[in-house]
């Protein structure tokens, strides 16, 4: 430890401090604070897997399930975070997993959640779930309601919690960027109640939360919304990994 | 400015510099001292171009030509490095392209030069290519010699020059990591010649130099070579990072 601490000094004297800080995030955290900014110990041997829809699926490959995999893992925040986790803690020994699939839903979650979850006996879960939930109802006749979206949710993590009740929960809230092609007024105020649903629901499992749309909004001051995601829904590479360092800020590694 | 130096002191005083060290790389970075430490200053509306062979490649979609795109990078280091760049940066309009195809020697790369390098305009070409041109004498009869490709990779970078007088060169150290599956004694000494002459190239050039072989000498020390590199020549995701943190150490963005 004498030598990586002896690092770190050189290192932040070297100029490296500068060019390695996620100024953006950073300065979203507040929305972290306000969920009480709970954060995931990450320890050896864990199992991480990421749930989710399309935003965390990116193009993974489906049929090769094995851990650490960069085909497996997409080409999001998924990928860009455990590209660090392992670069950074090889010592930790994770096993990490990415089971996004595009379009879900919670309900689709649920259907798929024995072989695309439990079966991999995670030791902590990070979702990103709702933007379907909601735009459905506005694009394929979708009936659920925000009421459903609560209730799937619950279901799906106590469901979880009953079969390993020592799971760390990481819970994203499902964002938007207004005036891209994916996004027009019809979404608001309604979807804004999605967003509370997903941090109601992180408060009462005791799951970190990730202000996604805090982190995007601070984002837009930076440069356009169609810049970190090209349809206010699906992020660009920058997008990404603006995601990536808003979910290593809730770990501990 | 004044936001962000206020925020750089908060985050650094709050628990963000630990997370953020590239602790790997940096201590390897001796290397890059040794090379004269060169690096290259991005600047706005930079065209950026990864260039090389399977390393580099890593699965992108090659019916995508567009910048900046996710699916069209690749999962290796491009990737990684560009997310951040593009991340870090909005405000310098990067395009970032990576036209690395599996397999390739530099001889390979010229056929394809124009297309996949001269057509995009790059004002910052990184390549990393080299190990084909050794490893193919030893598995499917390439003639070629240390000479073959030192000559080769010159004529490549001379028309690249000629082309575009101004530039910037980021070269990588062909690699390694003995006792894998890809890597047996018969490397050994005459592959350390193709090392030799990328770092020679690269100092005759005036190329920002990365030293991957050093790079993954060192991270050794924290996890076996089979973690960084299942075969010893390509990366895993954890390699992939290493590699990344590199190439962002020797650019000033």
């Amino acid at each position: 430890m004498s030598t990586r601490r002896s690092f770190l000094k050189t290192a932040s004297l070297g100029g490296l401090l500068a060019v390695n800080i996620p100024e953006i995030v950073g300065a979203a955290m507040p929305g972290a604070a306000a969920s009480k900014g709970r954060r995931v110990k990450l320890s050896k041997d864990d199992i991480i897997l990421f749930q989710g829809d399309s935003i965390t699926d990116a193009r993974r490959k489906k049929d090769d399930k094995a851990a650490n995999s960069p085909a497996a893992l997409g080409t999001s925040y998924p990928f860009i975070a455990a590209s660090e986790l392992l670069w950074r803690a090889p010592e930790k020994s994770f096993s990490i997993y990415n089971r996004g699939v595009s379009g879900n839903k919670v309900y689709q979650l649920a259907e798929r959640w024995d072989a695309d979850c439990l079966d991999l006996k995670p030791t902590v879960l990070s979702v990103l779930v709702g933007v379907n939930d909601f735009w459905h109802t506005l694009v394929n006749g979708y009936k659920g309601t925000v009421q459903t979206y609560r209730d799937d949710y619950r279901a799906l993590l106590d469901r979880t919690k009953q079969k390993f009740p020592e799971v760390r929960l990481i819970i994203g809230e499902p964002y938007a960027v207004k005036g891209l092609s994916a996004v027009d007024d019809k979404w608001y105020p309604a979807f804004d109640e999605y967003r509370a649903a997903a941090r109601e629901i992180a408060d009462s499992f005791g799951a970190a939360f990730i202000p996604y749309q805090e982190i995007y909004d601070k984002a837009l001051k930076s440069a356009p919304g169609s810049y970190w995601t090209p349809d206010g829904v699906h992020p660009s590479i920058a997008g990404a990994r603006l995601m990536a360092e808003a979910w290593m800020q809730v770990v501990n590694v």
